[in-house]
């Protein structure tokens, strides 16, 4: 039996994308071989990429003028193959601090120019939030301005685009397709597909063609986009079978009803979860109601040493994964697009049931 | 039915491993979900995956001064992973060239420093080979000597293990596995998993502790063995699903016996297939004798006009993906671990068949 699954990352996949890529594991439509033994320059496999990427690009209307590319190695290495690929020797870019998450980026990024931190988390009221951009020190020459708009640890969620004259690139690693997005406001958009595409091993960047060539000459060719964008993400053998996985997941989605209409069901569950943890005394969430995130939900307990009993006992009724990131501690709830409505249901009759046992 | 796969990567993967796989996709040792699905940190996936590293170390024998990494990327980013982890700004390194993927890897390795070239392929009668070492020009000053075991694409291998001074950093791709092999006579041994390990997407590194620390200032976390080692290769998430499923062909190479046992298979699987070829005036070998490939055969047709039929021929028997490298064209059998000795056999039986009819 299937359980709940609300774990940050690698994370929930659909049932049914599951269950297809079950049937098929052994024998891919009779060719007499796994989609993982196929060249990824057969026929049968490039075709199978092909539909992933026009499936992605109708989820997320992204305009012609964009490349999309299914690379390795995580958001975390693309923290430098961004600042590889767009910025010139010592020169300067905008990083815009949430949490965790952008700080890793930034970092990475001080290896390579002039970096222009953007201290943007505060607090108000108690309640941590993203200050509005017009608070905002940005530089003048920037090659571009990066932000992180989901921090996935942190539970925290950009409610606005930010607007810049230097081209706008942002990881969108735990939000992309949980709701409609204005792709040619960015520059580059780029997700490890582990939260809310894929499997682990995947990374999709999503770039400006006019982006493309302007990588530093030390640059290694796999981290090169105007490279990967040339041999369709196929400068060496990408990850086969988290490329063609994705691809079912797009497939999965769009029989949803396509971004928008999960957005609906994404905004449900999340109301659901927030609401009854605002009227609760037993738990609390830490984010500013504007800026909380619609895929991770983080809250505390009243008393944090129920926390160990908490987890176990959701654990005994297949609620999965709900501890903290390590980091942080506490709890987490990551409601992604493969979390059903009734999860989140399942879930909230838990924690009402735990609150009055032991509240 | 599973048909027989000669493809030289994504290459065919052990029937039973794939059962197994298909058997627990959705619902792994009844935890409910998949393994695909698992958090990297969770008590259930790092066992998964110090399982895999424990029986790889038996498989290789890897001594206790090794790590032993799980990245992605592929060989082809280690290309410059390789030089930014060992070598100093304008530092030398000495690199074999015997073939393309040598090739790209020295190509490369130019970016980040004085790079010397030592030529090494030469033909002999006629025949493809690799010069003995004592015809080398060896750099004083390198600080390692590169080279490639097995040239997948040219189907050429080494059948010595280069003596140096300078750690000794070798390009295992499509042979690691194949055969015992020595590594305490290396500083770095790196292999992609597509070819001899498992899905594509998981690039294997055994690097000895004293090389570890070396790295430029500029190099990119995830690159650095340093930073990997200390966090278990997990320094992000790393490629879940291709290192468990590895970790499946581990077990499942000790269960055949070990890597001693499959190269017995494999020197009958070579020897059957060379044999055939040499016998024959319709078929041709390019490679002198001593640096024939035990993984990768690639041959001629007598008439260059017969290849398509050849392959058509070939597919509607069952016997798969016998196109030789888009680079060079004619015919390659990849005749991995995973290919069955019944499945060279099937494949000689189809080749005397054709022959006959069209010789």
């Amino acid at each position: 039996m299937r359980a709940y699954n609300f774990c940050a990352g690698p994370a929930a996949l659909p049932t049914p994308v599951l269950e297809r890529a079950q049937q098929e594991l052994a024998d891919w439509h009779g060719r007499g071989l796994s989609i993982m033994e196929m060249s990824h320059r057969s026929s049968d496999y490039v075709a199978v990429a092909h539909k992933a990427e026009t499936d992605l690009r109708t989820l997320l209307n992204i305009p012609d003028n964009y490349k999309v590319l299914f690379l390795q190695g995580g958001a975390s290495l693309q923290f430098s193959a961004i600042p590889l690929n767009l910025l010139g020797k010592n020169a300067r870019a905008d990083y815009v601090h949430t949490g965790i998450w952008s700080e890793k980026a930034l970092k990475e990024a001080q290896r390579y120019g002039d970096i222009n931190v953007i201290e943007a988390g505060r607090t108000i009221d108690g309640k941590f939030a993203i200050a509005p951009q017009s608070e905002w020190q940005l530089s003048d020459n920037a090659a571009y301005l990066h932000y992180v708009d989901n921090e996935t640890i942190g539970g925290l969620q950009f409610d606005f685009i930010p607007e810049s004259n230097a081209p706008l690139v942002a990881d969108f690693s735990s939000s992309i397709l949980s709701a409609p997005l204005d792709v040619s406001k960015f520059g580059i958009i780029y997700a490890g597909a582990q939260k809310n595409i894929g499997p682990a091993g995947l990374t999709i960047v999503i770039v400006r063609e006019d982006l493309l060539d302007q990588a530093r000459s030390d640059i290694p060719s796999i981290l090169k986009y105007s490279d990967q964008a040339k041999n369709d993400s196929m400068v060496n053998t990408p990850a086969t079978f988290a490329w063609y996985l994705s691809g079912l997941v797009f497939e999965w989605l769009l029989e949803q009803g396509g971004v928008a209409a999960i957005q609906q069901v994404n905004l449900q569950k999340a109301r659901l979860l927030y609401d009854y943890i605002d009227q609760s005394d037993f738990y609390a969430n830490p984010i500013a109601l504007q800026n909380r995130s619609i895929m991770n939900v983080p809250f505390t307990l009243k008393d944090t040493n129920l926390e160990k009993i908490f987890l176990k006992e959701a654990e005994g009724v297949g609620l999965l994964n709900l501890a903290g990131h390590r980091s942080v501690g506490g709890m987490r709830a990551s409601i992604y697009n493969a979390v059903p409505l009734e999860g989140v249901q399942a879930l909230v009759a838990f924690m009402q049931e735990f609150a009055k046992k032991h509240g």
